[in-house]
This record gives structure tokens, C-alpha cells and sequence, in this order.
């Protein structure tokens, strides 16, 4: 992760271990508290769109947004100056995203106009993915997007062919049941196609001619059955992977492969295993 | 694709080329104009529905929407002229859906009375299906078809018994609640059933008695588990599909089968293997 | 099916191959009526539950209703007349089942008492139960049907925890949102919370205030990801029970077996293959 | 289960055998006493709170409820007395809900207060969770419990990104829509779409803008396509379980792996094999 240089002073080299760095114990308290500021820091945002919370705290709110803006610049700069390449961390995922966390509540500061702001205010929120890079502790994640990964263009398909018939439907509810029953336009009709077939159902729309209805109940069984087909693929996919892990498994001493997740010894010499890959 | 034929004018057999082929550079420029053009075509007629635009853009959108009927109308002309056979491509698949995509444009013409016109200017939807043909550059969409084709009579079995349990069900209701709680017949009871069981919900027609609240529940659960039939059938039959293409990956060197689809190399001796099949 | 007996008569012989038998001709084209007619006289009976058909054809309806109940009734008793043991058949599943799809109808006739009326006639639907014949025509069902029953242990002790984990929901939000909020009792708060656990979600009862709102956000977030457990378990036994069919088939030749269920040549020897069991 | 102890008198002893044991009938008795009555009294306290029943019964309702608040303290203070260890057992899981399922009861009628009587009352139904004990008699829960354990951590990643997903969409429909239309803030927004993100759709707060529709309509075949990935990762686990399980039942004679749940026979040497572990 933190990579040295000759230029590097000790200064660089040791807040770079603190803020890049997992390894040493500063390194993953300076993650811990940036990702509890995080977490607090979008909360106040969500809960200071509600009204009662507004009129109560909204001062208060403002002031602790106001410190975690300071705070959050302080880090980028810092970030910007002990990064071993400055321009390539502004420019990389996480370097963008950092940004987009601070740059809005300034913009609200110089351009204060009511309608612009709260937009502003909400992208504020994209912060949130900052949490994200919480995900390198993690190791399943990477299993669990491989599958989504070589399922994607089976799932792409399906959906293709899924669009084809919601649009389809939605043109014929919108001859069906017309503009008098909610079906106001074909756009509208196929939202409510798609409100139906994922079974959501809103009812903010629904039939009311008999040939409505039961086009409807076709739809309604047509997406109860059609979702087994994505569950279908990415479930072969996972079993797949889970398999090759197992398959990857082989002993140090018989060159056996094959174990299961969870087993600790070889299956045919009893020689411990090494942990899942 | 394209075959060739003795009495073929050397015009003809390149128009075949770019028109049915998707070979050549110029074949498959052609290709993406077509859908390009069928995409934004099909888009208009959706947004001409809807009454704002149709006030603002109506006349624009007539102008371009002839436009594509003259343009797709040559098109047809075309594929009937340098076709190998003209009868059969008229009375194939896809030459039925280019008839269609553009005959209902100059039925309006000729029959343009409102009522109807509203259910022809929908047919020029069916144009969409033009697309599909985009499916034959892609390999995935056999596996899944071959699966549930595989499946196809489990899942009709399945159907067949919900159908039966859904019927009495819609009729106990109706006994139940009666018409004043909006189960005004049999075959609405048995809509309101489809929409409980599917897990839509739309709440148009609820229960008020605890005696068809308790039904509804039952209803619901059943609904919710159900769904894991289909999704097992398709899930073990993509499964199996999956082993098979993968028994059928053999090294050319050792004969070993049983390669995962990501492998490149033989597991047993190294040598470099085909891609996936 | 048609067992034989040294008392039978020719007539009762040939009765019988045709009533109860399926290998005959005659035997088929006789289901093939009887299925039909079922069909046709089901239709009737959902039909005649809505106002509008009632009025214009409810005569019609009753006298065919009429016909298909004598047709129904000479089938009745002719399947006693020629049964090999007529109290067993009676007694048997099919027996009861064809007795209930006519008795309703000369119940009507002799208790004509409006209220009861109702409630007899949606009895004769139950008719419908005798379709459920035809499956022996197919052996898919079989499968499904072994799959279920092995998992349904495990899918029991599923919906056992479930339900306990349903009423504390639907205690808790009861006590939190309140009969003002159209929570009005215990039970309706379980109903409320089934409906919002299958993700079926009428509307009719929703939560008001902010807490009732996380909570059934939970709750839909709950029934969310438990729907991938009883859909987990019967994806398992239906993959186990199709290893299962490819294990058993095997080559007559050299014993080989793993057969995939669509080969038709022994993958060891090329020797040809039975059909799938 | 019952440790013996040389201080214990024989009464404590048989005592023990028959309330904490399930191998004598008597503790089988006791055992199916004990959980009917649970079920009947959770039953009462349900039906307590619909305002029909409370009026007709409720003095009747009482009554009962005393009588089943007097049975179980007694029962608790048996087994306090004669477990082996009695402060183990009052602080273990059981022990806990045992008294949690009495000590309601007295409190309301030392703290008759009417508001604060409801919560209490409703907490006197965990006395439900006794009837886990019930699930010591089966053995499928664990394999259940083990393939969930083993999945867990993938779920909370699933569940993990999809939070994040549900706050973006959540703050993006709150912008889009505004208060004007129901979305009245950030929190309200972000249970819009778990409501819509799981498909259960209550139709409180539906979009009326186009665009908004059109996120929803986005929202809801995103929350239909992940559906896949819990029940994925689920069903990939039991099946490797189940697999597992199959390679554990070995043949006593000729130690051959690999058989079936339900084959009762080596499929190598045709011994006898014992039942599913």
C-alpha cells in the first residue's frame, strides 16, 4: 500500500503508515475513527432533512457539519501531501470520492441559494462510499463478485429479453385499459408493467376491465415464475466457485485436493490443512 | 447465412451480404443503423403517447415517424429483392415482424379513424422484435433457452397444480368475504388470489373479515415458499447444464475433462486449452 | 389399473378398459371428454358468479349446468357399476372427489335456501380436483413431488421459527403503533406483519410513525433475505435428486455410469442409452 | 441434560428426570403439557386485544391467565429447586425466558398503571420463545443453522453494499420528488426504497414525477435482480452440506463414500448402512 521514495521525509514516510497504512495499530485507529466520523456525519444529514429536527437542531447540526467539513479537509490535504504520488491519488476512485465529500458544503457557503443548496446538501451524502475501502478487511467480497462478474452477461440477456416483453405488455395495458383507468400514456403504462412483474405492486395504478385484470394476473405469474431465472445463474455460478475453492484446497504432503471449507485436516494423510484461499 | 444461387446478379449478392450478413464491415454497419434506427423509432412512439409532448412535438414526431416507415419500407423492399429465396423469407419469423412494423403506419393512413388508430399506432411497437435478431451475436442466451426448455414440463406441472389450488382458493374467498368487501365474483376472487400469491399486493381489493385475513395469510406464506419450486427446478437444471459444458472441455493433448470454464491451461499435463464452448 | 375378476361380465370388462383404463383408445378419447367437460362446466360455475353474465345468461348457465351434472352423475355411476370393487372405489380419493363435484347440485335442488345456496354451488368447483387424473399421463411430478417431501422437515422447522419471530413483530409494532394507526388488535398486527414479511404489501394498514417505520423496515428487510432459505433447501434436494437419475443411469454395456439425463449414447463405450427413468 | 449430584435427595432426582429430562414418558409428558399450555395462553393474550373478545371474555380471559401464571411460576420455582445448579440455570437462556413469561403478569398487578399495562402485557408473549426447547427433538435445525453460520459473513456484505445502495437511491428520490409528493425527508425516502427495493410496495408513498417513476421503476428491477444473491450464497452453502454429509455416510464393510440420504444399502458391497447422521 505504502509505497517509499528517496525524497520521502520521515514525516511523510510515518503519516503515510497512519493514513494509507493498515498494518500498524495508528494506521487502523485512524481508519476506525474516520469511518465512525463518516457514519455520524451522514446520519446528521439524513436526519436534518426531517422538519422537527431541523427547527430543533438545525443550528447545532450546521456547526457539527461545519467541524467535520474542517476535519475532512485537513485529512485530504494530509492525504494529498504524503500520498508517494499526489496527482495519481487526487485523480484515483477514492481520491474523487474524498473530494466530492467537502466540495459541496462550500459550495453551499458561496452560493447560497435556497433550491441549489439542498441538491448540494444531498450529494454531501455520497461520502458514504467512502466506507467502502472497510471492504479491504473483508475477503468474500471478491468471491462474491467473481460470480457476479461471469454472470453478467447471462443476467444482461435476461434482462434484454425481460425489456422486450414489459414493453410489449405496457403498449397493450395501454390500449386495454386507456387513459380514463390511470394508463395515461405507454411510458406509464410500462411503469406499471414494471411495478407488476417485479411484484412490487403498488396499487397507485391497477386494472379494471376484465381483460385488464387478467392480462395482468399473466403478468403477475410471468414475473413470479421469470425470477427464478437470475437466481438461477448466479446460484450455478456461486456453486461453481465454491467448488474450485474446494478444488484449489490440496494437501502439502499428498497433493490430495478437494476438501471442504471448513475442513482442518487431509482427508487422506491427515496432515493439517492451511487456511481458505 | 447468406446462401448462393446461379441466376444471384453480382448486385444482389453483395445487397445479401450487407443486408442479411453480419460478416463484412459494411454488414454490420448496416446492423447497428437498423437498431439504431428501430430504438429511437420505438422511443417516439412511446413519448407520443404521452400528452405534453404529444401537444408540443406532435407534428415533429410524425415527420420522423414517416420517415422510418419510408426508411424501413426500402429496407423491406430490399431484403425481398436480393433475398435467395423472396417467398420464404416473407412468410419467416423475422420477415412477418419487418411486415409488421411497418404496415400499421400506412393503415392509419388509409383507416385513419381515432379509435382505431390508437390500436394500430401500437402495433408499430412489434417492431421491437426486430432487435432480437441483435441475439444471434451473442452465445449465452442458448445455454439459458436449452435450460428452460430442460425444465419447461416441471414447470408446467408446477402451474398446472398452483392453477388449481389459486381457483379454490379465489372460490372460498368469495364465499368468504362476499361482494361487499369487493370479491365481487369468482373470477375477481381468483385475480385478488393471483395478486396475494405472487406477492404483487396491490391493495385494491383487500380482506376486512378475520376469517379472510387469516386466508390471506395462509395464502401469502404459501405464495412465499412456493416461489422456491420454480427457482429449484431452473437453478438444478442451469447446474447440471453448467457441469456438462464443463465434462465437455477436454485437454487436446491428455483427454483429462472436467476443466472450470475459466481455466486456461490442462490440469493434468498444461497444455493450453480452447476457449469455453 | 383394470385388475380382473372370474365374476366379471364381458360388458363390465370392456366398461371398465374404457372407463378406468388409459391404454385403449377408447379409454383415452373418454378422459379426454371427461377433462373437457370438467374444464368447460368450471368455467361455467366462475362465470356465472358475475352480475353481468348471471343476468344475460343464468338460464343458459343452469340448464347446462343441469346436463353436465347428469353426464356427470351417469359417469358416477357407471364407474360403480363396473369398478372391480365398488365400495372401494367409493371410498378411494377419486371416488369422494367425483361424488362431491355432483352432490352440491341436487343439494341446490332440494334446499334452495338463498345463503346456503351459494356456499354448495362454489362446492361444485371442487370438481376441478378431478383434472388432477391427467397427471398420471406424466412422470415429471413424481420427481418434484419426492424432492418436496424430503425437504419438508427442513422447510417446517423454517416456517416454525418464522412464526415465532412473526407474532413478536406483530406484537411489538401493536405496541408501537397503536390501535389509531390501524393496528387495532394483536392478531391484525401479525396479519400486518405477514403481509410485510412476504413482501406482499397491500397498504391497506401502514405504518405512521418514525418507529413503526424502522421496524418495518426491518421487516421487509428480514423477509427480504429469508425467502433464500426454503428456496436454498429445495434447490439442494432437487440438484441431489437429479445427481441421483444420473447415477442410476447406466450403460448396459460396460456399467459406466453419470449419464447426463439428455444423452443418448454411453459416454464410455457409445453403446445406445434407455430413455431417462 | 440431568447431571447427578451426591447431595441430591432421590425427589430432587426424579423430579429432575421428568422436568428437565425427555427420555422417561413422564418427561415426554410433561414436555407436551408444558407446550400446549404456552401455546393456549399466548393464544388468550392474542385474542385479548381485539376489542370483541376483550369485552365478551376478557374477565374469563383473566381468570385463565392467572391460572397459567400460577402453573408456571410453580414450575419455575420446581426447576430452580431441583436443577443441579440453580443460579446456572436462572441465568441461562432458558432461565431468563422462564421468568421473563411470569414476572409481567406481577408486575401489572403491583403496577396497574393502563398505558404502561399494555407493553407489559405484550411482553408476557416471550413466553413463545419456550417453545424452542421443542426443537432439541430435531435434527434438520442444525444443518440449517450451520449452512446460515457459514454464509453469514458474505449476507452482511450483501446487506452491507445494498445499505449504501438504498441511502443514495433514498437521498437521490428525496431531491427528485420532494416533500411535495411524500417525500418529506432523507429517512422517509430511504424507507420509499426498502419498501419498493424488496418489492413489497404498500403504495403509502408512491413518485409522481416522470423521472422519479423512472428511478423507481430502476430501484425495483435492481431489488428483483439482487434477490438472487442472498438465496445464491445460501443455496450454494446447503448444497456443499448436504454433499458433505453424503461423503460422511461410509460403508462399515468396505469404508466405500459418496451415498445417498435415503440409500439404505452400500451401493459397492451391498451392506446395510445405518441411518443419516
Amino acid at each position: 500500500m505504502a509505497e517509499t521514495d528517496l525524497n520521502d521525509t520521515p514525516l511523510k514516510l510515518r503519516l503515510r503508515a497512519v493514513i494509507f497504512g493498515t498494518d500498524t495499530p495508528a494506521g487502523r485507529y485512524f481508519d476506525i475513527t474516520l469511518i465512525v466520523s463518516i457514519v455520524i456525519s451522514v446520519m446528521l444529514i439524513l436526519l436534518d432533512t426531517t422538519g422537527y429536527i431541523h427547527q430543533e437542531y438545525g443550528d447545532l447540526i450546521q456547526i457539527v457539519e461545519w467541524f467535520f467539513t474542517i476535519v475532512f479537509t485537513a485529512e485530504y490535504v494530509l492525504r494529498l501531501y504524503c500520498s508517494a504520488n499526489s496527482w495519481s491519488y487526487a485523480r484515483s476512485f477514492y481520491g474523487v470520492i474524498d473530494l466530492l465529500s467537502i466540495l459541496p458544503s462550500y459550495l453551499v457557503f458561496f452560493f447560497p441559494s435556497a433550491n441549489f443548496a439542498l441538491v448540494i446538501r444531498v450529494f454531501r451524502l455520497f461520502r458514504i462510499f467512502r466506507v467502502l475501502k472497510l471492504l479491504r478487511y473483508l475477503s468474500e467480497g471478491n468471491m462474491l463478485l467473481r460470480s457476479m462478474l461471469q454472470s453478467a452477461r447471462k443476467v444482461f440477456i435476461f434482462f434484454f429479453s425481460v425489456s422486450l416483453v414489459i414493453m410489449v405488455l405496457g403498449a397493450v395495458m395501454y390500449v386495454v385499459e386507456g387513459p380514463s383507468n390511470g394508463f395515461t400514456s405507454i411510458p406509464k403504462s410500462i411503469y406499471w408493467t414494471i411495478v407488476t412483474i417485479t411484484t412490487v405492486g403498488y396499487g397507485d395504478i391497477t386494472p379494471q376491465t376484465n381483460l385488464g385484470q387478467g392480462i395482468a394476473a399473466f403478468t403477475m405469474l410471468l414475473g413470479y415464475s421469470i425470477i427464478a431465472i437470475p437466481t438461477g445463474i448466479l446460484t450455478a455460478e456461486i456453486s461453481q466457485e465454491m467448488t474450485k475453492q474446494r478444488d484449489l484446497r490440496s494437501c502439502s504432503n499428498c497433493a490430495k485436493t478437494g476438501h471442504h471449507s471448513d475442513a482442518h485436516f487431509c482427508l487422506n494423510c491427515g496432515t493439517e490443512l492451511p487456511d481458505e484461499i
